[in-house]
């Protein structure tokens, strides 16, 4: 939907229209008269449309805020006008985009991934960490600490190419559920978020994904998902190395984590992947309190925002000391600067498409 | 210019004046014929403009298959259509799209540096690398060997948050001159290249710079030279670290060298900055040849191309012998493989913009 682009279009082919008319009314030409009916008549089915864009939002302050921000700074001669090659909108992933409870979705793929491997791997039915996520055993898991999380990270996210890495998460992506929902992960979208990149895009706002998930984990489905391009998605990443496999090139991916897009890395990918501040960001934990920070100093006018999840019944309630996504400093910081945080039970009217599809 | 795309514009709006032409005949409405005509005479107009498109390459078969290729990949229902999202066109930068002798233009920046920082630097007169820098002594700098490089980067390229290094770049290219044309760097860019840039983004290409160069180095010029927005620029980086400066947060530049965009690492920052290959690649030399072997293994459609420094006189000649942008390997390759090679002195009608100005 690109409501007011295509309303101001047929507002413009309404005036054509209309000054035809005036030419001809002295041939008493009425049938035209009927076309510029219609035209009107598209015009306000155009407004009814726009008026549903941001329609999983809730009518309140935090809708209002985004509406009068972008507003602002897209409408020619505004005193805030940005010009479109400086509307860079960056959004966190895991818990902003989309959910990451009960884990991170991209550690529920690696246990996966371990399971499918286990037969060919005897071995670690007794050798740890792999036997405790064969076992489930999360709490012998958190016991190996950083080391078995980057043997876990070495089985299942190294030692094949870019290509074969990407086929193995689409294949993941389609057969996957979550454990509550019961649905491929990624249903577990946000439609009020996905609704506010298409509305951001909409204005010529570019949308970024800044995560600390793997790169080339969140690029497979980020298109499909968020209609966000690959290029436009920056996270954590492997070492990877060129070879050639006889007569053809291959990229390899290492088990070595080469860079990790979160806390103070947010900023620092930012400034290498696009080089220039962002006008607006979106996070949701600690994690991203440098990516906000760095966009709240950018000059100029710039829009900054937390998703607080509050809403236990619909998707969860979890901050200040919460395992996955704590959000603790970044809300007291949120307070004091005067950042907009986004309540998920009081201002979304939905939270996944599927909700929709059930009460319909 | 969009050539094309407003030539096909006209000539669809001229279907339709016809069409109502035809229509109104019967009224015998001449003015309207009028009107057919000037528009006629403005789709002629477009077709002369269009052919002022790559106005700087000479009429030949490297030309042909520029045109060819990219006809054949963006005319929709064409059996090698390709869709815009993937349109993904990378090109080197020193030697490619500018010029990069005596020197890289970056090392001769970096030279200028260590001269404008010398009078805070007293010992510099005797300590080396800095003295063969300030004597003007290649071979002593050359004798200092990479560590000697290192440290005339880490005097240059670091110790300063990434907004001080920018303006520090554009003060710099704003001043410096080219010691054989006199003239700033920026206008050391190839015509010929710069069209080309434009051909394929008016035809939904999304061109990118994947260069061995400092990412920082280039950005600040990227876009006024070629039209490249910041993001769309890869190049080599020293790390930056996230810090707040009492309540202001910067990003400072270290003196370590994190990624070297040349060779193998280009096709390695292809896909970790791109994430999708490239269907059309220009290079240079061969720290491009990894870069083209990337592109010509792409599935489908795609157009792999070297630059040859053929012409001593508006440029320069060199290739398997030069210290500086050496073109050896990925010649031979370019012969096997049936990859376009632009031959400077024979293709290019023009090679810097300011020729034009002396001989008009």
């Amino acid at each position: 939907m690109r409501g007011p682009t295509r309303c101001s279009g047929s507002l413009i082919q309404i005036g054509v229209r209309a000054m035809r008319i005036g030419k001809r009314a002295a041939r008493g030409d009425v049938q035209r008269a009927l076309r510029l009916g219609i035209a009107l008549l598209s015009v306000l089915l155009c407004t009814l449309v726009h008026a549903e864009e941001l329609a999983s939002w809730r009518d309140g302050p935090v809708k209002q805020a985004i509406i009068d921000f972008v507003s602002a700074v897209t409408t020619p001669g505004s005193a805030q006008f940005i010009e479109p090659p400086q509307r860079i909108a960056v959004f966190d992933n895991d818990g902003t985009l989309w959910a990451e409870q009960p884990a991170y979705f991209q550690l529920l793929f690696a246990f996966d991934r371990i399971k499918a491997l286990a037969p060919s791997h005897p071995q670690w039915k007794t050798q740890q960490p792999y036997a405790a996520v064969l076992n489930n055993d999360m709490q012998a898991l958190a016991d190996s600490g950083e080391q078995g999380l980057l043997k876990i990270l070495a089985a299942t996210h190294a030692g094949m190419t870019t290509a074969e890495f990407r086929q193995i998460v689409l294949d993941w992506l389609g057969s996957a559920r979550h454990p509550r929902f019961g649905r491929p992960y990624t249903e577990l979208v946000y439609q009020p978020m996905r609704e506010l990149l298409e509305y951001l895009r909409d204005r010529g706002f570019k949308t970024f994904i800044v995560s600390g998930g793997g790169v080339e984990f969140m690029r497979p489905f980020s298109e499909s998902a968020y209609g966000i391009v690959p290029e436009r998605v920056i996270g954590s990443r492997v070492a990877t190395r060129f070879t050639m496999r006889g007569d053809k090139p291959v990229l390899i991916r290492e088990p070595i984590v080469e860079f990790v897009d979160d806390g103070p890395g947010k900023p620092v990918a930012i400034d290498h992947f696009i080089g220039r501040p962002p006008v607006f960001a979106f996070g949701n934990s600690d994690g991203d309190l440098p990516m906000l920070q760095w966009t709240a100093a950018t000059p100029g006018p710039h829009f900054v925002a937390l998703l607080h999840h509050t809403d236990g019944d619909r998707e969860w309630a979890y901050d200040r000391r919460s395992r996955v996504g704590r959000l603790d400093q970044a809300l007291d910081q949120a307070v004091v600067r005067g950042w907009v945080v986004v309540d998920m039970k009081r201002d979304w009217r939905r939270v996944f498409a599927f909700e929709g599809a059930a009460q319909r």
